[in-house]
């Protein structure tokens, strides 16, 4: 099993040792600190040597254990980062609901204070890009089948109905996705950013366009390119393992799915550039993307083990620098954060039922990183904290767009 | 028959009589200057004694007859201003489809120059905003029945197929902004700018909420309050005449269908407080209104002459001073540019059909400014020089949102 080379997980930032002495009113104090900056979340506090913070509201929906001093002292000076780096190294303990316990501290949060400012957004140039991609994508084809739909699709799916299956939702995203684009049999559609190559080959096969899919993971590309195989789309279907800003040609639609939350704000513009120099005439487009409400900062502990370089922005910040530039037009947007909530439901469930398979293929340490992470971000799409936008534009001169949605 | 206090018509910029002397070479060279400012443009440019520009082009849609030396030369320094000024005074005529001409114009424009600076909008207090309106929506419902539809709704229709009736297309709109906001009876709506109140009548009527509707126009609000005695929902709905920053209470909805545009960009945050301390916890909103792909001042003729204080906004604008303030989430945009095109067909076709009864209400110069304004926005919308966007929102901490949009 191959990891990205720039993964650091084998050197602990914590101990998960528990402090051998009891703990002292200065430790606390502190904790009692750290509850006061979530002052509504209904979680009870304990320390190592069992000490627990006096509890006054309601059912309490999970309880959060110190193991030791260290991980109780770093998280007030740096608790975005520290929660994450004490959890996954086991120095602290999440007893409860995990997702129930996160929703908890996000609604605490958004009470008590700002959100940290989106103003040294890292620059993603074409290496640090491909780095960042390698970083998450490349920890192996075998890793992702484990609890990803049959598919192989990483980006939220659209339930019908709540309770349709995963499978058949990532299936109607896709649907969804080539309706909205209005694709017709014959049209020239390009991919930035195309994971395992399921969009691309569903468009060719389903649709009967041909497809120019860019990705820069290799593990994902080759992937890709056996199944086009496979199928007998390598025809119609070319994987390009390549930069987006490399995109050449021009097309009648194009589309990325989960790809512009990995470009940095400050390569918005170059993105747009590529956009605008890739659509015919009468060319559409659609991006999809996990975004905020308002501006903000990717939390720094997933920037640092889940995914570097990325950056979730507002509505305002994709429109001024991408599109408007280019005077392309907003034709229709969808917001469907709770229908990322219900996918990483799914993600998560299967997850931690092959979480004994991922132990063996990485440690315990990445199991409970990646148990985090999607426990979190389910708990972000539930709370409001992220939100998932499809955003279909076209330019402004051209009247080839649907009359009605139902077109 | 009451007119705006403040118009001006009967002060005539521009006189319609034609040159007496033969135009000059000088003549003939401004002529061009002006051609070549929109040079793709397939029109034919007459000057007052016969003489017209050499034409290359295809098969031109119309020609642009100059009058006098004045309109003339006043198109050089000042053609945003003066084209409406000559125009509507008679110093230029505009022969030919005047729709199809100006949608020549507006693509020609898009080519060559950039927009004007949207730096120095006005700030409209209550006194301007109330002056504004007034200005406009008190011309007399008597003229606005004579090519308004049936239940006078003077915002963008929403058309089912292209060739639904006007009256239909109205319905329709009123419909889909209630199912939009997913109106359940019992429930509470404020509506800021409620024009005739048709959609005040409507929402109560078919999906039995109780409404206050706020609007500053007297002559509307006066419409309104009999038309809801008449129908017997006097008692469900609620016409106030006054200004949005004074709407009081908590909604389960807040809408707006045709005020933004009214309301300057510099008011917007205080706009935006208003929605915000409208809405209750689980409370959504929807905002309709005129836009732009990007930021620029609306044409200076149309404020002076048509919409004074008017202000067109791109969706950043919007989403960063009314929305993003609050933690508002957006939670679905849909442009309806065409069926504005359409919606002001409809509106101008009668217009013309009225024209004599609109002379005699007014005079012929009233009814060349609102031929001009109807063809214009007409061509705009057609042209995509100016969008049509429906906004939904609710709080971001509200999960009672749709699940789909077919909820």
């Amino acid at each position: 099993m191959k990891l990205g080379d720039a993964r650091v997980f084998s050197v602990p930032t914590f101990s998960s040792d528990s402090a051998p002495r009891a703990s002292t009113p200065v430790d606390r104090w502190v904790a009692g600190r750290i509850r006061a900056s979530v002052p509504s979340a209904r979680l009870r506090f304990v320390l190592w040597d069992g000490f627990e913070l006096p509890y006054a509201g309601d059912a309490p929906v999970g309880t959060i254990v110190f193991r030791n001093r260290r991980a109780l002292f770093s998280w007030v000076w740096n608790p975005d980062l520290n929660f994450g780096e004490a959890y996954m190294f086991g120095a602290v303990d999440l007893q409860g609901d995990l997702v129930a316990m996160l929703c908890e501290i996000y609604r605490a949060l958004r009470r008590t204070r700002p959100r940290e400012k989106a103003s040294s957004q890292p620059v993603n140039d074409e290496r640090a890009a491909r780095e960042n991609v390698h970083r998450h994508y490349d920890l192996g084809n075998d890793f992702y089948r484990l609890w990803l739909d049959r598919e192989m699709l990483y980006t939220c799916a659209y339930f019908p109905s709540a309770d349709a299956t995963l499978e058949d939702a990532q299936i109607a995203k896709m649907d969804r996705v080539c309706r909205k684009l209005k694709l017709e049999p014959g049209e020239r559609v390009v991919e930035a950013g195309c994971g395992w190559g399921s969009l691309a080959l569903f468009m060719a096969k389903q649709y009967g366009v041909s497809v120019r899919a860019f990705n820069v993971s290799s593990e994902q590309i080759a992937y890709a390119r056996a199944r086009a195989k496979a199928e007998g789309l390598a025809g119609q279907v070319e994987f390009v393992e390549d930069d987006y800003r490399n995109v050449r040609g021009q097309y009648d639609a194009f589309v990325s799915v989960g790809m512009l939350e990995h470009v940095g704000l400050g390569d918005y513009q170059a993105f747009g550039s590529v956009v605008e120099r890739s659509l015919t005439g009468e060319g559409r487009g659609l991006l999809h993307f996990i975004g905020r409400n308002q501006p903000g900062a990717l939390n720094p502990w997933i920037r640092r083990r889940i995914f570097p370089g990325a950056y979730p922005p507002a509505l305002p910040e994709v429109f001024e620098r991408v599109l408007q530039p280019w005077n392309l037009s907003v034709l229709d947007v969808e917001n469907l954060r709770l229908h990322y909530a219900s996918t990483l439901d799914h993600w998560r469930r299967r997850f931690e039922a092959a979480s004994d398979d991922v132990a063996r293929m990485f440690d315990e340490t990445f199991v409970r990183a990646w148990r985090l992470y999607l426990a979190g971000s389910q708990a972000a799409f539930t709370t409001g904290t992220m939100q998932l936008f499809q955003v279909v534009f076209a330019r402004g001169a051209s009247n080839e767009i649907p009359w009605t949605r139902l077109d």
